[in-house]
């Protein structure tokens, strides 16, 4: 795994994860992939997988995960218990960019990922390399911009180093129109976009009860709370914006229509990594009579995006092995703005096993 | 339609509401067999429906309509236009039973609960009769009581009189091992039981989420306030055993196995027609995270049953058209405590779709 | 009563559940001033009122009050009980301004409000009138705006007619520097600003005990949904920003420093004239353990405001009639943002208290 | 300090936190006698606390304080700091009784726990001791019992020994009458019962707010989900109905009359130390508009009893300096069901600021 973002909280996570959870010392709460469905799908096994990445921040990541833990966030004896793991995986990540003041083309910067990529698959010996963007959110790009946004490039490089390539975040990544030739001739599958691990994952599936029950739902309000480096990222507002984008889709797929209300996205430093949606549907039902159903939902992001990032990372890495070289909207699971398919989730679940058994007869 | 309970809210809803939407003055919200995979079933049509019932009590229908729309439950301009209607239905309510020093046997009060049927399918001279039970909730029956609950004996007078039963309530019924043979005899479809209107329908959705995330919940909680008839009625601790053996259901098949956790059910009469569940679930993600989900549903239950009520007797007479015999599994969608099937909401969706196909082809 | 915004849904409210309170139809849930500690007070008998009031809209008052009976806000009975005060104050209201295309200098429209309110004393006979703003709330006016805003024109009106002004809203009313030396020599009691009915109540009791019990309040973040016309006034930034300002006063104050946290207001206008505020209020406590509290608050707008602003034109009105010449921080109990004082509901009820004990003694 | 229940979580935060916020790690969040009113009270300092107590467990305190940081209760570091205070408190400690088998009477048993707190004092030269409940809730005492609960059996010790007693708990205590005189007469000061922690607290606030705005509580409903070992003990139904008295107090006291609704107290060991209370609130505005307040409160019950633990020996240690000699009901700001004095929390903070205040003067 190539992971953009390798210093974050959610690569910190899921490298100290893949590690305890191979080593037997937790069960795989969260990880699909590890489910009895999957058995046979010929998915990596978790202590086959080898970490490295970029990243725009130095911090050593042993460092990161002990600051986790000390946030409440990881459990001190699994980080001790990672502590090779991390290293090793500090020692595979190389500098990210543009970073401020960098005068480098587009064309130099892909060039230059794309060396790190092939050197990191070459040396370390792995049969094939995924690239998995779990970064901070990128502003949308402004229209007509000259220059193509950092996700994208990644992406470019991930393309052009014949790479696996999932964009588990809101950014433009492999999307970019400038990329679609390349995504179409390159030969490996790739997926995305923005992890659907919250108020998402519940609007996936209360929107079509809503539907199937005939109910009217008239307005359908949220409000996130986050700290940690999201938060921040997503307090600017265009990237709220691109984020959005990705929720409003759901709700408009499942109820035929977009109903009345916001949504709010708000950074409070204080929660740090834990965050808290609040939903609010107004419905009517039967002769007019008005409803309300409030979902409060309290969880901490890294740990949510962790399990789904080594599920995909197993299993584009295997689609990869399959021969599939286009994109996968069966893993529409996993992503509040799929590639294609149905927005409810026991429909994208579905779809997940019917990929599960198309990867176990590939074999 | 024979309802018992035929004075109580959710008849009284029923009527009213039959009434206004079949005359197009409201739209049919709620009514799941009004939306278009259900156009080719060959379902009666709403303005067809003569509604007469028992119940115990004696106060006039039309009054309980007002008396509804003064608490705001029933809109006062529906009540108006369905007044023709809810007299009608008055004259058809005859006097259920046992009531207080009642020395009828058994056999007795089923053989006047059959005439009372029969006579209202000869006099109405309607195609045929579907029996629905919407009486306040019956305390569970002690073990190896000699006389049949009341509920009961309504269902076997519905067999005897050759109609198609349908049990919303969590009373016995149908179920009773008494009335086995009569009901694999009797020529008619028969479903059951405990209608899903509320805290149980947001966990037909949200336990399977759970389940397909592999997160793994450690404690569901919940408590419901409720007034209104049923509330008193269900403030009975054996009452809400019956009831929350249905709850129970759903997460057990759901999640696997039954997570810690209670459900009260708490009388509240100031509440009215207004039910308010709140449930608190705790689960771990990855590495033992600790999480929450909260739902608080705010809803009015007759609105809620309602408009299932018509849509099952709806399906109850047109399958009995069809010549099915035998219980219905295939709405579960409707039901706490089903014949069988799926306890996901969005399979017993799919099998009630499966049902209106099967029906459209028995035409 | 001379009301600004006299067709809105709070004057509508007011007027109706004045008449009946009075004739005895309901008890005075709400009314502050119908307690025992306000008996001696020497306040205006709720039967002695008389209403009117400026408005730019012109729907008449009896169908704005079955409009609200409709939306399930006021009970069709009240309104038909109230029918003749409805008329009456109908037609003593005139028009507001400035309306679009308005060509009058701020000195013509004070003229013209000053003479609407004279007019409406002497013919009336009553004692005085008192002047309540209830109008929408407008937008913070731009730094060094040439005009007055209309609220503060109103306010210069009553200033100039000699009676007692009550600001409800977050509007600048008497508050701009403009009308700063003609309220203090004008000889008439007045206060505000901005009614504290939901949120900020809540917020006025819950801050203090952060701070009684040495909690140490890390973010306080909320989320309003509302409808009506003050939904659509407040989604203007600008008007929210106006708002806000007054909910953060209460939280700044009882707690010594604001915490992290915004305060959203959405516009929904499916919820009507009711309101839900979501607050989430993350906090330390010993040894840095983190905790959360949440508070959902459903509310009918006009019926938390209209009791209020009947209490505040009483208590107005017997200050004048007792010689009190200037503000009266002693009404903070009121406000969000009050002429000063304590922000903690305790201690600004017992303020009430103290002010009410004072009026007794002036008799 | 002598805890009753001295192995418990509690008892263990209480010797963490003393120990870490003596030492100046951490401030003294929640610990209201470090805030400013209380300077000149002459409190004894957190330095010169001296811990010891009984307890029917005989775990080690170390093995406790490290178990409830695996759990996320205590920060690892503070456990780590408090390394030497934990072995002393542990080493002061003294098996309780009776234990099951145990055939001393209430004579011998009271004897012995006499002896071994004043053999404490001896010991340590502490100045004075004061005795605190801390142990589980244990079940209301049957009538007429021939016995008297253990709670009370340590209340009648801490008289006999001279030292100043304070009642954490809902059990019976010094508030037997059996102890009536012995309490009169021991010329000791004593305090209770039931701290104040999380739904009574805002109870406390919330139930003055309706009152003082004349809104009428038509029902207030609460449910509560614990762990640890209260929610194990309080899952009897006699513990809790001891524990929900003095919930009832608050509700009846502040709203002149106990609403509708019940309060319901479950046991889910998932939870651990963490406990959720949610409380909803119908009531009755303007015109008998019906709104609602509900409340989520998320908090560590040891970690929010703890810093009251030592508000109140520190309070009690310098009222017996003091030379008071009875109970005390200007602490009711700590306690659901107190000695006296008013429900209302600003009014019991007025209370115990004014007691500050007298022990400043009776230096």
């Amino acid at each position: 795994m190539w992971l953009i973002g390798a210093r974050g909280s959610v690569a910190t996570t899921t490298v100290v994860g893949c590690a305890t959870v191979a080593a037997g010392l937790c069960p795989p709460t969260g990880l699909v992939t590890e489910t009895e469905p999957f058995a046979a799908a010929g998915l990596p096994a978790l202590s086959s997988l080898v970490f490295g990445g970029h990243d725009t921040a130095d911090w050593p990541l042993p460092k990161r995960a002990e600051a986790l833990a000390e946030q409440g966030v990881l459990p001190h004896r699994f980080v001790r218990a990672a502590h090779r793991e991390l290293a090793a995986a500090d020692r595979e990540i190389r500098a990210g960019g543009p970073s401020a003041g960098d005068t480098r083309t587009d064309e130099e910067l892909t060039a230059a990922f794309t060396a790190d990529i092939e050197d990191f698959t070459r040396r370390t010996g792995v049969a094939r390399t995924v690239v998995v963007n779990v970064a901070s959110t990128e502003p949308a790009p402004a229209e007509g911009a000259a220059r193509l946004p950092a996700s994208s490039l990644y992406a470019a490089a991930a393309l052009r180093a014949g790479c696996a390539y999932v964009n588990f975040t809101p950014s433009t990544g492999i999307r970019h129109p400038a990329l679609a030739e390349a995504a179409r001739t390159a030969g490996v599958p790739y997926t995305g976009r923005d992890g659907k691990t919250g108020q998402t994952l519940l609007r996936a599936v209360l929107a079509p009860m809503f539907r199937q029950r005939a109910l009217d739902v008239r307005a359908w309000s949220g409000t996130n709370l986050l700290g940690g480096g999201d938060g921040a990222a997503l307090a600017d507002a265009a990237a709220a914006a691109a984020k959005n984008a990705g929720k409003n889709r759901v709700l408009e797929d499942s109820l035929g229509a977009l109903p009345e209300g916001e949504v709010h996205i708000d950074d409070v430093p204080a929660l740090g990594e834990w965050k808290t949606a609040w939903d609010h549907v107004a419905f009517e039902g039967f002769l007019g009579s008005r409803m309300v159903l409030q979902t409060i939902w309290q969880g901490c992001d890294s740990a949510l995006a962790a399990p789904l990032v080594l599920d995909l990372a197993r299993l584009a890495a295997r689609a990869h092995e399959a021969g599939i070289t286009e994109s996968l909207p069966e893993l529409g699971f996993y992503f509040k703005d799929p590639d294609g398919g149905s927005s409810a989730l026991s429909e994208q679940y579905a779809a997940l096993l019917r990929f599960a058994a198309r990867l176990a007869e590939a074999r």
